[in-house]
């Protein structure tokens, strides 16, 4: 079965690919007119939707995957959230990272949690989404050179290494995106 | 199994209780901290996840259904679409049908279609949606006291009665709404 995930991400791209074995997971970036659409919706749902959709609206004939996720750190009021990926002015991993440490210098309470939602559309219009969360911690170091994103500056609970010290398996296993995949797979699985 | 439906509109409720049969349909206005969300989305499948995450933030434990629905002309570049509930100033049923008529008048293309998308939030985050169409033409009178909104100005293909004219079961088994809440219904009955 092929599956095209709207995700112009190398890093989720590898990801989804080693999560959905059996499945050929293929680029939106192959589809010459596809646009990122701009993702305006205020959850980690309603922007995954929005990711599928403008991905369906140039597929057509396969099934669409995409997700959106982000860190979400309570003390913090919940932030970076869905601004994940925007959270510095750069809009680099490394300088969210850097803002994300710096809002929390001297911050007692460090736990935060991964959160995932995952939605396919398929041709017929017919839409699944399943949510994932990995809860854990923000270290005041950065450590690790698997992952992406604030991989390298989280520890999930149960662990002492960072998202980025563990082996890609060890990590698709007990992530926010992993889980969120893994339910999608299930349900597909389950209605074929 | 009870759901609980995102809507205060007590025509849909109706419908939805009806095709709902062997499910209690409970409606959101019984939840006393429920506010009816911003309808931000600019598809009719983000309105309705946008509906059912407000609704589910107050419900927790139950599965919420939330729709959203309209009619879309392509002679007038596919509105009222969204819009369609707020589609004159006013915003009244009557208003909106007879700003229709009035942008319809002398226009020979009178093709239509009604759109629906059904979507189900379970208290674990898990999400089905459906999309459910029902294509027709628009005439240049109203007829017909049963349905609502554009239901009086609506002829369904294969049909010379308006969808406010047929009998309740009728119009349920071809609407767009009954489409797509009839596809939600397989799909809780087979994974349960």
């Amino acid at each position: 079965m092929k599956i095209v995930f709207a995700s112009g991400n190398s890093g989720k791209l590898r990801e989804a690919s080693e999560i959905f074995k059996g499945f050929e997971i293929i680029s939106i970036k192959s589809y010459q007119d596809w646009i990122p659409p701009e993702e305006n919706g205020s959850t980690f749902l309603q922007n995954s939707v929005v990711k599928a959709e403008a991905a369906s609206r140039v597929v057509r004939d396969l099934p669409v995957l995409a997700d959106d996720s982000g860190l979400v750190v309570p003390a913090l009021g919940g932030a970076p959230g869905i601004m994940s990926a925007r959270f510095s002015a750069e809009g680099t991993d490394e300088a969210n990272r850097a803002k994300l440490l710096a809002m929390l210098k001297g911050v007692r309470d460090r736990s935060a949690y991964f959160a995932c939602s995952a939605v396919m559309i398929f041709p017929d219009g017919s839409v699944i989404a399943e949510r994932g969360v990995c809860p854990g911690r923000i270290i005041d170091e950065q450590r690790g050179g698997n992952g992406f994103g604030y991989d390298p500056v989280f520890v999930p609970d149960g662990f002492s290494e960072t998202l980025a010290e563990l082996p890609e398996e060890v990590k698709n296993s007990l992530s926010h995106r992993g889980t969120a995949f893994g339910k999608l797979i299930s349900k597909i699985s389950r209605s074929n």
